[in-house]
């Protein structure tokens, strides 16, 4: 706590670019910036701040190994410099060190430019190696922490993960350097950090009390200028925030949307203290964008979801019509002779109040031929698992032919307590291009859809009311195999997110035999999840890219 | 260069153990590690050495971040030191520092006990986040380099990546410390380094010609410790390596199998030049271990492959039979109207050539069933792509069938040109737990098959001299979507493992418009691949693990 001054008035006004990249299309990221800037010199802005890496997207991932790829994000980086007035512009990209011979030499770097030129450069200091980040595989950490004089204030620009190791808010510190907390001793008066920091429900509450104590503590304004957008699996949410010198909130930026505005340092703003909104509505919107970037990005325009009469299918069709609209929406009933009759009746009638299209093809037909051709090789062994995954993958088998004819998004509709213990069919119900409700426990769908509905019955309360059931055998439901999805979620949700382990677990849930019968699921499982769709990320631990566990392994076994 | 000694003679035996963990089972591996000091305590052994992270298996991956999982590697390091005689057992093993509150304080070590306890533990201190490897997720770089007095000698312990710094034989190197350098410039008479180095063809040249020039200039002799053995889609080699002072190679570890030896640094050997076999004996071995392993690990019995009639599945179920032995691997003919004549009898052939059982299922009348029913729905569009991947994928639903109904190991046949350019149908052929030769080129498939018709013929002549084709349409050969295997390859080498770009690969094959549909359809294929099943790999770029880029990017778009 050394060191600091405080100023009464501050005299900056600061754009924030809160706008959602293309991973690689530095071209198309460039364009952004560049109308960004010029928009935000038509305000009277003084500075001009776009995300972290917006010029080549967040993650890049191994495109950064790419040496066409680096000139390409170098070149375009020369080009904006060149075309800057006196006005400032600030925006992640990738510079190297070619002198340097030891290590990658590649940065992730703020690149501060105006008069036609690249003023300043502030690399990221630290490198973020855990969960979903990989980043110690490309960049190299700062070399030095400087502060840059830009109208009369002194900038202490960082990127992301730098303002995430402050001691005053942080019991565990993952790195023993705070490049912040040099800043401020070295007198900056106002600090801009540049991010792209993946969203998880309660993560932008998180932010706003970190951010509150560093700049309460600092006595130092902050502008934090996030990236939003869907990334493959990847969201992020926006909420750019900017802090007055006393730990305030000032201006909150949209959630799961771009947005533009000025902080105007020398104004005076009430206190903003609501962040987040609660989890179903935010879970609902990051899911919704999740999928219509997929879209977007991607070039499918229209989208395809199976019907099963079960809540997970009616919750993923009703994100499918927000993200594409109910027009670019096909749905497809696939009724086996295991099929209840309200499986079928209450899917129309959600496909009546969606207004989308759709066919029903019964999967009895071509069921019955396959089992009739596999018989002799069958060898009269009896009816088991085979023929249940059968149904689920002649229904994979329609939905991918209807993909395919048509260029359909295919949506999985597999939710994340399913995805945990395996209750899913490889290249059946697994089927699709992404995993849209993977990170969402099947209790956590029934509280979506209960919000769906807050106003008017969108999805059929029949369809709320059902026993769960796969209905590939006669009067199966989910808890034929699997713990009440209470109980069941509750486990999972400590062992996956909360990096509880089976001691703790059953100390807190006193079950030992089903805790050991879950945890046995989730790992044995692996092998399914490899070969999963995509799973859009809304909690601090989701299936894929930020969790990774051996698929052969004899842990617990 | 400075400060090195050389004496005449060394008076240690140093017991090799050269084995093969699964990850996870601590306690399988405990018994392995006491097993081998037994024996080599009766073979007059005064140090006994296991392969990095042994106790655990390596990778862990997130394993490491369980708790209870690093209590139990604690709990077993503690019960196996407690055994130890006088005779030194230097083992892989994870420990914490559970005094420092910043980063994981998670480290990948060597424990070297005797007499009863943990006397030295060595912390690696380089940790490789390249490639497969993601260490800086789990594990902090050594606090501190020693040595070790043990028996006379002053030990130099030290861990995979250590040695792989050297500045006598990198050009480029990746960190700026070496702690071999250091340990020779401490007095260092013996270095042992402990390893897990994953296999691709060439490596174990790197490692002999890195480690003599290493143990020539610092006139120490050096006792490198392998791993055995295939972890799902890694594949370790073996090929320990003991080195006298003068920098020439006096015993080599076998490859592909566990081995066990003595190395007596008194004795005098005879320097071993020759390393490593041709590519094609190589892989293969390679292959069949990952096979092998794969079925071990996880307790399938007996393999599953589907038979096209083509090359890809040809060597595939003959590495099958290697792994499981003829008596346990079965194949399925599934031949449709498109199915050429040969492609059934060049099949069956090679059924009787492996001794092997086989089905032989029609997908027609489950093709025709499928199209007549979803016909309504196709709304008279033409036939495209739809009706051929229908065909894989009915192909995909009766090997899955037989899988779960027999419990087969179901193996995946594509291969790497195959899987670069999306040449293949998800849902269809790329059906399967492991894709044993989806690291493969067209090219070495035939090689592979060459040699294994070395001095016999084992795979039919028709299956080798037939054009590549799919055999879903009429008429179909791979070449109407590709182009030619050899130029095709030729190009995805230099871009997947030289890391080669668009601009140098023309510069060197002259054919722009080539290279940038290959280029394209490898970029455009991600969202297939991250559907795949493992690829073992042998080549220093497989696809999975190692190889990390954007589904959804607009890069060269």
């Amino acid at each position: 706590m050394t060191n600091f001054r405080k100023k009464e008035i501050y005299l900056m006004k600061i754009a924030i670019c809160q706008a959602n990249p293309i991973i690689g299309d530095i071209k198309g990221n460039s364009e952004k910036i560049l109308e960004g800037y010029k928009n935000a010199i038509n305000d009277g802005a003084d500075l001009v701040v776009f995300p972290e890496l917006f010029l080549c997207g967040y993650p890049p991932l191994d495109l950064v190994e790419k040496k066409e790829f680096r000139e390409s994000v170098s070149k375009a980086t020369q080009e904006i410099a060149s075309k800057t007035t006196s006005v400032g512009l600030l925006f992640g990209t990738i510079t190297e060190d070619y002198e340097d011979r030891i290590g990658t030499n590649v940065y992730n770097s703020a690149a501060l430019c105006y008069d036609g030129k690249i003023q300043f450069v502030q690399n990221k200091t630290l490198i973020p190696n855990y969960d979903v980040f990989d980043e110690v595989r490309y960049f190299e950490s700062a070399k030095e922490i400087n502060l840059h004089s830009f109208k009369g204030e002194k900038l202490g620009i960082s990127i992301c993960e730098d303002i995430w190791n402050d001691a005053d808010y942080w019991k565990h510190r993952r790195y023993t350097v705070d490049p912040i907390r040099k800043q401020v001793d070295d007198g900056a008066t106002m600090l801009i950090n540049i991010s792209a920091s993946p969203y998880a429900y309660g993560k932008r509450k998180e932010r706003f009390e970190m951010l509150s104590v560093l700049t309460k503590n600092d006595k130092i304004p902050l502008a934090y200028v996030c990236c939003v957008g869907a990334q493959t699996e990847l969201i992020f949410d926006g909420g750019s925030m900017c802090f007055n010198g006393y730990g305030e909130l000032c201006l909150l930026g949209k959630s799961f949307q771009e947005d533009y505005f000025i902080f105007d340092t020398a104004q005076k703003y009430s206190s903003i203290i609501k962040v987040e909104a609660i989890f179903e509505e935010e879970a609902l919107n990051a899911l919704i964008m999740g999928v219509k970037d997929y879209g977007i990005k991607t070039g499918f325009k229209k989208a395809l979801v199976g019907l099963s009469g079960g809540i997970d299918s009616a919750l993923v069709v009703y994100i499918a019509v927000k993200a594409f609209g109910s027009e670019n929406v096909h749905a497809v009933l696939m009724p086996s002779q295991y099929s209840s009759e309200g499986s079928i009746s209450d899917s129309e009638k959600l496909i009546t109040n969606l207004g989308i299209s759709h066919n029903k093809i019964s999967i009895q037909p071509v069921f019955e031929g396959a089992l009739r051709i596999l018989k002799p090789a069958f060898n009269s062994l009896p009816e088991n698992i085979t023929e249940e995954n059968l149904q689920s993958r002649i229904r994979g088998l329609y939905l991918m032919a209807l993909s395919n004819k048509f260029n359909y998004l295919l949506c999985t509709t597999g939710n994340k307590s399913e995805m945990a213990t395996g209750y899913a069919t490889l290249y059946g119900d697994m089927c699709g291009a992404l995993a849209v409700i993977g990170d969402v426990y099947k209790t956590q769908v029934y509280k979506i859809v209960e919000y769906i509905n807050r106003n008017s019955e969108i999805i059929p309360q029949e369809i709320i009311d059902k026993a769960p059931s796969a209905e590939l055998k006669p009067n199966q439901t989910d808890q034929d195999s699997l713990p009440p999805y209470d109980l069941l979620d509750r486990i999972l949700k400590m062992y996956l997110e909360e990096q509880k382990e089976y001691n703790e677990i059953v100390a807190e849930i006193k079950e030992p035999e089903i805790v050991k019968r879950v945890l046995r699921m989730v790992d044995m499982n692996e092998f399914k999840r490899k070969q999963s769709a995509p799973v859009l990320r809304i909690s601090t631990k989701a299936f894929g890219y930020g969790r990774r566990y051996p698929i052969v392994q004899g842990w617990r076994k």
